[in-house]
């Protein structure tokens, strides 16, 4: 398996840059520590480079994990299944949420299918490693099979070495779309948390209360099913091939050193099951922001990860990701072009 | 006067065209309001535009007033006075970290001196309107006449007409430099919100106990000295000129329907300024962030305004501005850029 010799290669962040990164922070034409989350970013960044960055994080990629969920027929999204393929075509043809994000912030889109329920046309922005048109419904059993995860977890990883052969990417932000996929990403943290499924399963797109009553039913039950399961046996019992993909491309990402950008909640669950697999993988993510779904907090908490970002967002399409590239640039900007105080010309601190 | 003739022509930001946004918002390709924040700032760029806004706010500028403060002679300040045109000149070379940040959202860099206590080179990036070599030592007196406070306003109407007349910017980050001007900035706050000077005054750049210990009584008295007096009075009595000047290139701002993103609490007290001379510039303003200093929530609150990031930043220059200028981008990029579900054939929402 691919993704899981991606997961041997994966070292802890190194310790001895983060030292040396907060040395060169102090010593910049600022007072110390008065840039606050983003010296904190900076520190993480160099971390994961394994040396303290010298050049800005300019080129960004948006990576996008498209599946479909079986689930969708007991009725717990606002949105019929369909739109999962439609906003896949919106994302290659540049008119959705994401391309205005991502013209924005200067990055690239590309769309890896892992699970989408119809067959999608080729298109330069869209890696195509479909495991399966969808999941089965896991309100009536299995999502997929063990083999089936592990086949989305290769995808993942070959996803994400595609998308580096593409260009030499700094960072990359990961997104999801697939209608239904909050459904599964509660059960997945209810599971990996050890937490009351109801406590983790939100109002996803915007449901009304009947589908909200099912929705928290559904994850209950399923939670009871897959009780006690490793995190292969989770990821076959609720989903979802983009879940499980997206947690093969940071695997992929960890052991290459590069940085990923997590999304929402859908995004923190794949980076759940990453860390059961790896757990240093966790040191390769920066968490960008808290979105409206009340299992998001739980499972950053449980990844050890601080949100930059707090602006209400419940899309996915890596929309809040997206958003905070910029951060991830400044920080590296503010290593690689400040001056010091010596270097500058500026006086120091007054000691007391 | 310009700048109050400037004021004279602010009209309230525009309550159809934020309606008229709203429900563009909510026929474009997303669940409705799941933007969160990036919607309610869309609105208010559009309320500000007085029309639904069509394009992206691509062009973007950082105006950062600057002055000194004669209250630094009472050791208010972990940095010497020399600091601030040192940082200036910092700002003009272009290796601050308003540089890193202002070339990681794509902004120009334009530095107004309102009154920096020595000359400074002729540069192209410095308009400069000085007003007075720093003001008197507020611990003494006052920091500057009603005279010289006249004249720091309309300097900040004509330095943000200069800096239109460079370019037709679409949004302007304001920020800040002057070694001691958190001192001046508590006392406004103080006076102007009516709350006691220990809660709004906070360690700027890092202040030790002592120094901190004279901080809260300089401001204490001094909002003693100057309590129930006008923002003329507020103004005259703890100064500075680069909060004047930031609160006259607002009322400009306003005048010509620009939105202005304020950034930490220098800002926030030139902001409590100009609404004072004009309410409706309050409407006109953005507010980029919470800074570490525990007056700026208390300013923000007072204005009716809520800040985009909390990244715990404390240096000022604009650099919470700054980093809040991609949001504004996206959030014009959202209204410009994406398509409704009719015109993308999305299929919409199931209707419960």
């Amino acid at each position: 398996m691919k993704a899981l010799a991606a997961a041997a290669r994966i070292v802890p962040v190194d310790g001895a840059a983060a030292a040396a990164a907060r040395t060169r922070l102090d010593a910049l034409t600022k007072p110390p520590g008065s840039l606050g989350r983003l010296e904190d970013l900076a520190v993480a960044l160099c971390a994961i480079a394994g040396e303290v960055v010298a050049r800005p994080y300019a080129r960004k990629a948006i990576l996008i994990g498209a599946g479909d969920h079986g689930v969708t027929a007991e009725g717990v999204s606002a949105f019929p299944a369909d739109v999962t393929p439609q906003m896949v075509g919106a994302f290659l043809a540049g008119h959705a949420a994401i391309n205005a994000l991502a013209r924005t912030v200067g990055a690239d889109v590309v769309v890896a299918n892992f699970g989408v329920r119809t067959a999608l046309p080729v298109h330069p922005g869209l890696i195509d490693l479909c495991v399966a048109r969808g999941t089965a419904n896991f309100a009536r059993g299995d999502a997929m099979t063990a083999t089936d995860v592990d086949c989305a977890l290769d995808a993942g990883a070959a996803a994400f070495e595609d998308l580096c052969a593409r260009s030499r990417y700094d960072v990359v932000a990961l997104g999801d779309m697939g209608i239904g996929n909050t459904t599964s990403a509660a059960a997945i943290v209810a599971l990996l948390c050890g937490v009351n499924a109801k406590t983790v399963t939100g109002r996803g797109t915007g449901i009304d209360d009947e589908r909200f009553g099912v929705k928290r039913r559904v994850v209950t039950e399923a939670v009871t099913r897959c009780a006690g399961g490793d995190w292969r046996r989770v990821a076959a019992g609720v989903g979802g091939y983009e879940i499980v993909g997206l947690a093969g491309a940071m695997l992929a990402a960890a052991a290459r050193r590069i940085p990923v950008v997590l999304d929402g909640y859908i995004v923190a669950a794949a980076a759940l099951l990453a860390t059961r697999i790896a757990p240093a993988v966790a040191g390769y993510c920066i968490a960008a922001h808290r979105s409206q779904e009340p299992g998001h907090a739980v499972a950053l908490r449980a990844l050890g990860l601080v949100p930059l970002l707090d602006l209400d967002l419940r899309l996915g399409e890596g929309s809040g990701a997206a958003l905070a590239l910029p951060l991830v640039e400044a920080a590296t900007r503010i290593l690689a072009e400040m001056r010091t105080f010596a270097e500058a010309g500026v006086s120091e601190a007054i000691s007391s």
